[in-house]
C-alpha cells in the first residue's frame, strides 16, 4: 500500500512538472483527481453509422486533431458494450475527449488551424454533433 | 524539451505501475492519450437549477462516490464558460467524468453499495440524466 502510493505521488509530480494537468494529490480512495482543467466531450453521430469506411476516417481525423499543441489529456472511443439502461446513450458513433489546462487553451484550439482544417475536411461524415465542456467548481 | 519528455515517461511509467490507466506513450504533440480505458462520463440536470444548496448537495456526494475503488481518474465539473455555439450543451448541472480500467470495473461500480447508496440519496435532485460509456477502439 505503501509503494502504490508513492508511485501515484510520483506520478502526479511528473505529470504536474511537465506544464501537463496539475493532478491534485490523491483522495482517499487512492485514485487520480483531475484539477484545474477543462474537459471538453464531443459526441459524433455519423450520417452513415454503418460505414465503417465514413467511421475509419473520422477516427483517423481525430488522431491527426491530437496534433493541436495546447490539448494535454485525450481518450477517442466508440460506445462501450455496457448494460442498455433508459439513462445510458449508446448511439453516437465515436467519442472524443480532450482536456485542457484553461478555457484560453480551449479557445485557441477552435482557431487552431488543425481544427479548422479538421471540420472543413469531415463535417460531411456527421448528422449530428454534441459537445459538452466543464470546468471543476 | 528534452526534460519535459522524460517527465512524461515518468509519469507514464508511474501510473502504470500503481495499477492505474495504462498511458500510451505520449503522440507526436506531447500530450498523454489515455488508453485501455472505459470513460463514463454523466451530466446532471437538476430539477431546480438556481438552487445552490442542491447542487452543492449533488457536488458533495459525487465526490464521496469518487470512494469506489474502481475508479482510476475522475473529474467533477459545472459547464464552462466556453462559447454559445449551436454544438454545445451548457445547460446541464453538474458534469461527473470517471474512469476505470475497463468494463468489469464499471459493471462493479453499479452495483457497488457506495453508488446505489449516492442513486437512493441523490436522485430526487436530478430531472434528467445522461451516461456515455466510451472504451478506445
Amino acid at each position: 500500500m505503501k509503494n502504490r502510493r508513492s508511485f501515484i505521488k510520483k506520478a502526479g509530480a511528473g505529470i504536474a512538472a511537465a506544464g501537463l494537468l496539475p493532478l491534485s494529490k490523491k483522495s482517499m480512495a487512492g485514485e487520480v483527481k483531475i484539477t484545474g482543467a477543462l474537459v471538453h466531450h464531443v459526441f459524433f453521430w455519423l450520417k452513415e453509422p454503418k460505414n465503417e469506411a465514413h467511421k475509419k476516417q473520422l477516427l483517423s481525423a481525430l488522431n491527426e486533431l491530437l496534433k493541436v499543441k495546447t490539448i494535454k489529456m485525450s481518450h477517442i472511443g466508440v460506445p462501450a458494450g455496457t448494460e442498455s439502461r433508459d439513462v445510458v446513450d449508446h448511439s453516437y458513433s465515436v467519442s472524443y475527449m480532450v482536456i485542457f489546462n484553461n478555457q484560453a487553451d480551449q479557445d485557441a484550439y477552435q482557431i487552431d488551424p488543425i481544427h479548422t482544417k479538421f471540420v472543413e475536411e469531415n463535417s460531411h461524415l456527421w448528422s449530428k454533433v454534441i459537445v459538452y465542456d466543464s470546468v471543476d467548481v
